[in-house]
């Protein structure tokens, strides 16, 4: 078992040496240690991961004392351990294949994670639910509604105790509240080569613009439409003989392997958002 | 709903015009056509799809006339109508991501297909099986009754009348007796870039050579091991960085979505095998 | 010694078999025959290539007689030999990637063309043009001389015999009167995949709105900027880490390699404008 | 200006920070600082760049007090200064397209190198070697003065004092001595993604065995034919209609692209080789 720290901080001599320093010191063994220096901005990022195994500080009480350790560096720093199952909400509409994708990985071992919900606005999809014994909720939204039926979600997802909202193909505008709620944890798979072709259809304007590669973008989701940090992104070919439909169906394994990547590397603890960027490290 | 005609023989001036002829001359509207040459055996291979509403030939009477009509250019056909659903049936072993791919695919309506049996030298599986409402036939093999097994096999393909074989993953050689009695319609998926790495263990021995890229590659299974006419192929970048479990884990979206690229090639009848390689109309 | 014809009209049936029973009824032996039909439109194009080695129409009555083979079908064509060599100016500035690539393919005779000058707004690479015995015209450009500029430009480009003009990283707008001398004749490369970040200084915006992956598209000039027909693209992966000047650098062999595609495909006679969009027939 | 270090070792806790802490010692500036840990081996490996310019230790002393500074740990270490240029002879055949592409890299600027001399076992590529202002030397080479010939070869390379010799497309086997000579410092580039298909006429074999992607791989070179030490590796997509002559064609971009890679990495101080594997820091 491990524990990962995700720090940022100004750049300065020895932060480095400073946080290894602190495993080693508690008898900890590094089994990764990633790093980024924002040359321009001066910035210092990492990704520590060490083995828990003979390491002398209880774990309830490392990021206390990690604080204290580097408290004159003036990192920011999150603390997690890999034996936590993250807890997932995954939202759809009508498409599947990104849900099929996620609930095989889940199940088949491939994603150590809960999903003890699924929710749409919509109920075609429940049938895929049930056939993996998930809880499939329903929210019908409709103008009138919105506000109302966001408030629930919300509230649906304390109680299901969720971290990590993936919205996987849902064809619907999150509200400022829920992503007021969970800042850096609501990802999307948008099915285009952001910042070309937001919003919708976004193959039919690939076609008619005529391009040679259509791409699929996984994203934070921020309170600007298809602005949000880019988590990964992929492209694959296509000429001027792929119609509309054609690239429709391309796009569903470039969309469900890009939304897969930028959730696992979610889960690693391998993303950190700075300034409208993400640093995800490898 | 239409036809749809896969064709090879010498290449004959008018070869085409006789084939779009034989179309027009009752009526049917052409929806795709395409050819390819090889210019060095001086061969023509085509693929022609038409539309059948107007189509003056009654559909069972198609395969006879078309004989006819192009009887003096020496063409091989097959023919086939896109409403009819293969049959496939899916062998595995204890890997799931590949199976799960499939089944996902074909319960949300990506293919037209019918899957009546999973087929597995284990029984790990069956759970997943079971998630997708399909039957599923735990064949053990040892050296003593491999060659009672593969009977055992043929029979059940015959008797669930199966078009075509998928290998996902399926870790156990299979025999001389079930190739030829299905042949080009055993399709399988190897974790590697053929010709490099066949056989066993194919990413550890990829680390070890250091390469800078790995594969999976989607092919119809002969007698000779990993020789036979490839279908699909694509790569991933890896670095020095990417231990062999980590080659593994990237490894499974490479596998499952070149794997589905072979099966929905054949599936839409656009390959054609000719002296040990395929021809895939796009 | 070949000839091509690249054609385009209304799909209608036969079209095909009356453009190659042409070439067979005077002896022709076809090389390459490429079609496409655009479903949505009902329009027909293809590229048709034969030998003319025993070809029984004198060449320079070839137009006139396919002209009026195919009249009842509405095509428009356009004919050339593969004997002909295309003669290509190169426009650039300072930046040299583009240039050197051009010029070595055209030395090593991997290309089939003349370049008889090259023409810049600076006089920096001059010496380029002299290593490899090119005459190079400095226009320089100002807002007030710049319309007389750009008519000294076509007056030497007509006095050349210029067919096809490259834009190898000329970072000047092109002139509408330029531009409509010779339509669908300039090619140019854009340091992005378009249609994200059009103008300038796309590997700035590409890096502040963070995406994973940077491109290069190569097109044909029309009055809108970067927003002609796309003839190719293609992207490389770039990370968090890949500062500026690093995707400067990666993208430049991006540049040249998309740019000679796109030109090599004009080259051969592969592409046709039509609708905004570009046929490029492999 | 900057000084690089490139070391390997045994992974010891605070390795890494002992090496920047002699940096800081001094009051060098880092710039750059890139990590591998062999966690099976447990070896450790490390690029470290800084700044020179308020750097208290004198340049021809530092590698003496590098040594000292981190003798305990067990560290082999080259050292580098950016402002040194390394000396690059290139060894050719009959194919210029490599040739072109590093000669235009030089002169563009794009590489800071000497190209003081290019070597080929032919007399048809000394009209480049003209053109570029550089030193052609033709080397006969026949079974009989095959050993003497790589005698003059290796004077020649000590005489012009090179440091590294790249083979762009060089289709003649390097000797034993010539290769003792410079240890990891020959790179080849071979028209193949190795390890399939090494030794001659790569694309005839891939052709027949009907791949659908063809690559290449750039290595150092070692006294096994092409199975020396990968540093980079791409390839392209082609199909059962890509014919031999094609492959090459779209070959020489693949090859000359890859190759590059691989040379700038080495020139960038990049790589380390270690256990027949290349560590390539990005």
């Amino acid at each position: 078992m491990t524990a990962i720290v995700l720090a940022r901080g100004p750049l300065r001599p020895r932060v480095s040496a400073e946080l290894t320093g602190f495993v080693y010191a508690y008898g900890g063994r590094i089994v990764a240690h990633d790093q980024y220096v924002d040359q321009e901005r001066q910035r210092y990022f990492t990704r520590l991961e060490w083995q828990l195994d003979d390491f002398a500080v209880p774990r309830r009480e490392i990021a206390a004392r990690l604080a204290k350790a580097v408290q004159s560096f003036e990192l920011a720093f999150d603390l997690y351990f890999s034996d936590e199952k993250p807890r997932v909400a995954v939202f759809v509409s009508n498409l599947a294949h990104c849900l099929y994708d996620i609930l095989g990985r889940w199940r088949s071992g491939e994603w150590s994670v809960e999903i003890p919900v699924i929710v749409s606005n919509h109920d075609k999809l429940g049938e895929v639910a049930r056939r993996f014994d998930v809880e499939f909720r329903h929210f019908a939204i409709a103008p009138e509604n919105r506000a109302e039926q966001e408030r629930a979600q919300i509230a649906l997802l304390h109680e299901k105790r969720i971290e990590l909202v993936v919205l996987a193909r849902y064809m619907q505008i999150v509200g400022p509240g829920l992503i007021a709620s969970f800042p850096d944890r609501v990802v999307n798979i948008h099915h285009a080569f952001l910042p070309a072709f937001p919003g919708a259809r976004p193959y039919d304007a690939a076609y008619r613009r005529g391009v040679k590669l259509i791409g699929a973008t996984s994203h934070y989701v921020t309170a600007e439409l298809d602005a949000g940090p880019i988590i990964e992104q992929d492209v694959i070919r296509v000429s001027h003989a792929t119609p509309v439909d054609e690239m429709v169906r391309l796009g569903r394994d470039l969309e469900k392997i890009v939304l897969a990547r930028a959730v696992w590397a979610h889960l690693q603890r391998r993303v950190i958002v700075d300034d409208g960027r993400t640093i995800v490290f490898r």
